[in-house]
């Protein structure tokens, strides 16, 4: 069966931009694309894509348009002349969850429905089956419902709500958790690399301890829902602040600054000094704060 | 066939020293055991482990000989009126390097092979087999192959050399990447959870993300072992720090602290600003120092 692929539009072909332009256009897609800088969609047109002269020219070709620019800012200036009027708005250029809800509002109030997406992958991943790559996306669910097969082509899709702060949310998040694993992993490397330690095997070691050590997010997830820091744990935090003492003599003793290490270690001290020595570390996450105000 | 189990003597009976001892006596194997605070070998004297009335007695009972105390100013105290000619000493007490070594030093010249442990679990997964559990071994190898059967009776064993420094380096090193990567996900917990996320679902979002991020240890690896940091980079430092912006604006946005974030995103700068955009993040392992003086 020859089924007809949806025609598409995109703005933006950086690296992450191109790699999705080549996807889509590997799919069958009938593409037009458009770029500030003009030369950069030559390649594509070789390819099969069509090159228009203006963004509001390409936003103007097709139904679905997909962008992935610099910024935000870009974003709203590449579409001040476009007419949105009846377009489906996909926008994968990455930024905060607040810049995601005004421009979900700003691109309804042009008539368009809104899609914000947070790629969860490097360019060289887009397109290549089993890479793992995947992108959140949050906004209007009728034109992710509308567009699945199509969002899904470049990598696989992962819709987390109506709310369009919800997928730059996800992205950040993850991100973040993932500096301070690198930060971790710093720390540890800069502890044994002058040692007479296989690096290559330490890596293994390294990476098979932490995957496990992921486990542990399920119970705070639960810590989270409960409200009870108190259950299922194995070692409290008492005790845990009591083995920091061995972390930060090892560092000094080894000449490794312990920058990376000191600010959770203080919160675990914080929380502990709070009175909360029978929990684990859920904890820590109260002393960081979060938004109270919730802007609609 | 019935195989002799080798007799041993367990010295301290905290938590951790409690399930060894029950490991080693499911086993079938003959245990002397003894405890500063002497109530606390009771149930094990019940299970037919001997009680020794003093720590001397007890390292007189059996050629091996481990040690589980609070710290290593406990072991200088619980054996100093010991005679350890001839016993083979094994020291599961958590402590740094560098006390390794000197407790090593310190065995030696008193007749004794020495060998220090780092104990990878919390004690309900001791003698729990698939629980993941495992004990890093350094110092003497023939103490090691003499006893591994007995030693791989209450966790995996891993052998990492005959520096008596090694093991514990190693599990240090491993617990502060721990602490890193829980850092990451306290953080990014705090921006979630009050908005309209499921937190279980994020859970498992998040262990996978960092799980597939744990890969990324083989290229630092690499990096260190080759000194080229430029290898196979996929986003480099320079792109990943204007990416860092994101970050911070959308903790700001949420009203979570950067501060578990910042330090390694300021070592990011850092390594930027020293002109090594080309480079992905592992040069901020170069900042963190290193033991140059390695004392033996």
């Amino acid at each position: 069966m020859n089924v007809e692929k949806t025609p598409l539009t995109l703005l933006g072909l950086g690296t992450m931009g191109t790699a999705l332009a080549r996807a889509w256009l590997a799919a069958g897609h009938p593409l037009t694309v458009w770029n500030r800088t003009a030369a950069r969609a030559e390649p594509l047109a070789a390819d099969g894509a069509t090159v228009a002269a203006t963004a509001a020219e390409a936003v103007a070709a097709g139904g679905l348009v997909v962008v992935c620019l610099l910024d935000d800012a870009s974003v709203a200036e590449a579409l001040t002349d476009a007419d949105l009027t009846g377009k489906d708005l996909v926008d994968l250029t990455t930024g905060t969850p607040d810049q995601a809800r005004d421009r979900a509002a700003w691109a309804q109030a042009r008539g368009a429905r809104f899609l914000d997406g947070g790629i969860m992958a490097v360019p060289p991943m887009i397109g290549a089956p089993g890479s793992g790559a995947y992108v959140f996306y949050s906004g209007s669910r009728a034109l992710f419902d509308a567009h699945r097969d199509t969002l899904a082509v470049p990598a696989r899709t992962e819709y987390v709500g109506e709310d369009p702060r919800l997928a730059a949310l996800h992205d950040v998040a993850l991100l973040s958790a993932m500096y301070g694993m690198f930060a971790g992993v710093a720390h540890a490397f800069a502890l044994v690399r002058e040692e007479d330690v296989a690096l290559k095997d330490f890596a293994s070691l390294l990476a098979g301890w932490l995957t496990a050590m992921t486990a542990s997010v399920h119970g705070t997830a639960d810590h989270l829902r409960s409200g009870d820091y108190t259950t299922g744990v194995a070692s409290n935090l008492a005790m845990q602040v009591a083995g920091t003492a061995t972390l930060l003599c090892t560092a000094e003793e080894q000449g490794v600054s312990p920058e990376l290490l000191t600010p959770y270690l203080d919160l675990m001290k914080r929380r502990l000094a709070d009175g909360h020595g029978d929990e684990d570390t859920t904890g820590v996450i109260d002393l960081l704060g979060h938004r109270t105000d919730r802007a609609g």
